[in-house]
């Protein structure tokens, strides 16, 4: 039971400074070495959101178009969404089933759970003749990120990888929480109580899909290039829970 | 093209001391008297995030359930759903579609082009043998809220109302703007260049949806009551477009 976590007020900014990042690249060093020149001092409870492309460029997860053998089923579904069969094949590999195709776009249930556009694959931002792959487990991620910046800073903070996902029944994308370490995913209301001391109906919120939306305001999408943001303002929501907690399981999925 | 709309640095705050509200109180005013009892002066460009709760109680959407005759479809699927058949008929009194039923959820289209659990009509936070509809017109409830803001403090702010509303893939819900105004729903990004200077492939952010779900982190879910929460920080995002826009049109929905 967490009714009360909500902060009366919380900032939230971008963390200038983080260059464009190559595998191998230690991701803590480069945001501590920007909070650092931007005079920002990490404190517990803060929470860090990392957008997926950086995380998974330091990972090595970008991968050439030219090394990609579209398999058979790879070129039949680039036949019919008009799209390059080796991001197809990307796509095939990265995914557990295949939900809805059209024209331009797959539908995919992602090997990690999430049901999302192209598998993720993603070739904004990245090198020419190349894509850039989701990371293999974005909450270890999120949790050697946590650590990491622990060591280097004293400071326990949330760590929230995000990504920018569309929805079923709605336009546009919005951040979501694809990995996450030291903050609570998920708020069970149950029990909690409304204004007339009467049990609450809705039973749980979605915190970390919350704060990666509100730090997609800040990184924008385009040019901007700010991959890092800096929330302020929570008390603990400390918590063993990863992002998979995020996922709603297959069986209780009404519009599979 | 609004590619560049990302601020560097977002605040949230609540705005305390809204009272309980009743039907036909003027919601413009008791936020201004909030504001001003808490030192805080609205801006240029400010966002007022404002619960779908107290506008539709302001609203008089209070529906005595004594005074609802359930119909016969409305038994039929309370029965099928465990549900109090009065509620069953609100809910369907306010939805253009049922989607999916089971256990406790009735899943529908509501008239507003809402895809959301039990239409919306909630009985949390209301008296007792009560239940609560959505606005009318919750983009209109914007609109009014915002003129009249207008009229009262001299500040253009946007205006946005919203909601907690489940997923189909994920569990718990986010905050979502149902009702919105003066404030852009839908960063369109066609057109804009990545970091290499070429067009982003994603399109549009839904960030009138990523607003509601940061304020959504403020006000909580259960006995905080903080229905206001300020967001501060934006440029210029004035828009005629209002939420509806957020709605994927029916026919490109390939999950319902």
């Amino acid at each position: 039971m967490n009714a009360s976590y909500a902060p009366d007020r919380l900032e939230l900014m971008a963390v200038p400074g983080i260059p464009m990042v190559e595998t191998g690249d230690n991701l803590a060093d480069l945001i501590g070495q920007a909070l650092e020149s931007n005079g920002l001092v990490l404190q517990d409870d803060d929470v860090l959101v990392v957008a997926q492309k950086i995380v998974s460029k330091t990972e090595g997860r970008l991968v050439r178009l030219s090394d990609v053998t579209p398999s058979e089923e790879a070129c039949v579904r680039a036949n019919d969404t008009g799209k390059d069969p080796r991001l197809v094949e990307l796509m095939l590999g990265e995914s557990r089933q295949v939900l809805r195709e059209r024209q331009g776009l797959l539908i995919v249930e992602h090997r990690l759970g999430l049901v999302m556009a192209n598998a993720g694959v993603d070739q904004s931002n990245v090198d020419t003749g190349c894509a850039l792959l989701l990371p293999e487990d974005p909450d270890r991620s999120a949790r050697v990120l946590r650590r990491a910046l622990r060591d280097l800073t004293g400071a326990d903070v949330g760590i929230i990888i995000s990504d920018s996902i569309g929805r079923a029944w709605r336009n546009g994308t919005i951040g979501h929480s694809i990995g996450s370490a030291g903050i609570l995913p998920l708020a069970d209301l149950r029990g909690a109580i409304d204004v007339f001391d009467r049990p609450l109906q809705s039973t749980e919120v979605a915190i970390a899909d919350e704060i990666a939306a509100a730090a997609s305001l800040i990184m924008g999408q385009a040019s901007e290039a700010k991959p890092v943001v800096l929330v302020r303002g929570f008390g603990p929501l400390h918590s063993t829970l990863d992002s998979r907690a995020l996922l709603r399981p297959r069986e209780q999925d009404m519009f599979r």
